[in-house]
């Protein structure tokens, strides 16, 4: 269950032969009538942006913010592949759109793997419509889909919401270079609710601030990350606000499962950063210290070495007092007043030795605060990323 | 030889029992008079400031540019120590004014090690006096002197430059924690070159840019960055562009040395961005290659992987075209106008695998162009960094 769990929504995961060994490489996410309906999106911030963010960007303003299926490949990123690149995320558009019944335009893309390596259009292009004509609703079809678009997630992310009177489903890949402004991921969102394509942008705005926006592995960020959500409208108008609940649930769902599921970690570290002069400035301290390699090579060891912690909420641009910082693992205060705090050492050894840790910092100036999901720096991220071939 | 080989300085290492088993902690590098000089400094810019920061740019404030000495003290950071801190500090350098023959505000202090916890300055104080007092000339006691500020550093880093008619002599320690601004690292450079304050603190300013702050390990600052230099005046007025290129060539190889001995370190990556809209955002995009933890990885499996590259260029905040970028390995170009170029892929892998790797990138926007050193990341510097007990 996920994408197809709103109402609506069709889905498909195939091999197009961009994986070795006819590996599940492509997804399709589209309505079950072909129909074009309201489509939020968010994009990478990177400038050497990918194709399909390119394609899928002009075709959103095309048709107005609506769209009627989505297309996800995995195993090559096309990206730094130039007007080439380009014109194959157009052709695989433009065979996803004949088998779903809609618009080359009314179709969206999304692609993830390595970059700088052509996309083999030839070997894919013939394979699509299979593909495509396989989309089915239920359970399975959606499952099928999540699965098609792991790269180097060990797990599927799905994900599944009841609100009041609608459903929000979603599906996510992402492991690695999930950071700064969005994880290097690909999510697409599926919803019945009644909404118009303004109200779904400002609500995916929202959960994407406190969701992929508020996790980090490495503070790289992806020539490929988009997030999408479209929207049915076949159950109930919602309370905008219940409905933007509703969607960051989800969105953070998938963080969560992501951040859980990154290259080579051994701990979630949960980074809670108050008394900042504004939420903004505790966002950028706290993403500081979670993407810090020495806080995260002493997460990696469940060494409790607040030093480290002080020194990047220190060097992270924004105010800081450093007779005013306090520091709590687990609950537990180490640091007091900007020095360190007798405290029992047992119960954080306890909590550092576990997989979820939980560091809260206080910089007494005012009344800011925010939340990174982070994670630690061992010897399995070097491994899954010291060589691509 | 290094800083005892400009005319006019003393200098001495010892133990006072901040390290276990007696290791050499304490290094006093001063005037061999007495006497008050010339004295430029650069210190960390994270505000998580130390107490030995706050007390020597209280001390050269105070004496307008003048010191007679500078102690140095490692294994205990002296940093998140609050109020006590202070105190210790300032109760350190009475104790070498005393033996150096200076008053308290001509001495400067710079400490390293292990942030938050208290100085031990009881078990300190009654052992520097005779630290103090075994000062010298000469080249054994300037090796003494770099020998005593090591900590992860596994050899002491000296240098001496001789200019026309002065000389120029250094020492620095330094390992990880080497960027954003400026390594975490101490260097004390002497002279004896006839220069004013001013024209020092210039010509520091200068050589600090094209040195320490070009360089960088895992893009942490630290609480303790200093990097001071003295002038004995014993040798002649130099050129001014002179001087600067000589203290610019002396802080260079203290750099490279520190980058060379960098935690965990296999290789050095010298990274040059050419063809940006500026030096400033030459510079911001070659440290943000350099930082990179999936750019560093691929440098330790010796793996050409320039699509990450591209991706880092993209997302350094500054002006990219991803239609225009080129990236060369050893001078062997990989990427041209955005895309993979065909190259000798075998003279890529024998550069890829040596110890030194040189990345040229060509934004192709521009005349801006800067270099920055960096390292890759393998399992050493996780094992050096993962615990501190």
């Amino acid at each position: 269950m996920s994408v197809t769990a709103p109402k609506g929504f069709v889905a498909a995961g195939g091999s197009a032969g961009i994986k070795a060994n006819d590996a599940p490489d492509v997804a399709v996410v589209a309505t079950a009538d072909g129909r074009a309906v309201p489509c939020g999106g968010v994009f990478t911030s990177n400038l050497a942006i990918a194709a399909p963010v390119q394609v899928s960007r002009t075709h959103l303003a095309a048709s107005k913010g609506k769209a009627a299926g989505v297309v996800l490949t995995s195993g090559n990123a096309n990206a730094a592949t130039g007007g080439a690149g380009r014109e194959a995320a157009e052709r695989v558009c433009a065979v996803v759109a004949g088998g779903v019944g809609a618009s080359t335009e009314e179709i969206l893309i999304c692609q993830t793997g390595l970059i700088g390596i052509p996309f083999p259009i030839e070997t894919v292009e013939p394979r699509l419509a299979a593909i495509v004509g396989a989309k089915a609703s239920g359970p399975d079809a959606g499952a099928a889909a999540a699965r098609a678009i792991m790269t180097t997630d060990t797990v599927p992310k799905e994900v599944v919401i009841a609100g009041q009177g609608f459903t929000v489903g979603g599906m996510a890949k992402g492991a690695a270079m999930l950071a700064p402004n969005m994880a290097t991921m690909l999510a697409v969102l599926t919803t019945d609710a009644a909404v118009d394509a303004a109200t779904l942008q400002k609500a995916l705005h929202e959960a994407v601030g406190a969701s992929f926006n508020a996790m980090t592995v490495d503070g790289c960020t992806s020539t490929n990350d988009t997030v999408l959500v479209l929207a049915s409208g076949l159950a109930e108008v919602p309370a905008p606000s219940a409905f933007t609940a509703a969607l960051t649930e989800a969105c953070v769902s998938l963080a969560e499962q992501m951040v859980a599921d990154a290259e080579g970690a051994t701990k979630v570290a949960h980074i809670t950063v108050r008394g900042a002069t504004t939420d903004e400035a505790a966002h950028v301290a706290a993403r500081k210290v979670a993407d810090s390699m020495l806080v995260q090579c002493s997460l990696f060891g469940g060494d409790p070495y607040w030093g480290r912690i002080v020194s990047e909420l220190g060097s992270a641009g924004t105010p800081f007092d450093p007779d005013r910082v306090a520091v709590a693992y687990g609950g537990t205060v180490v640091c007091a007043a900007g020095v360190a705090a007798p405290h029992d050492a047992a119960a954080v050894a306890a909590h550092m030795a576990g997989r979820h840790i939980q560091i809260d910092c206080d910089l007494g100036l005012g009344t800011g605060q925010a939340v990174v999901l982070g994670t630690d720096l061992g010897y399995g991220y070097i491994d899954e990323n010291k060589t691509t071939s």
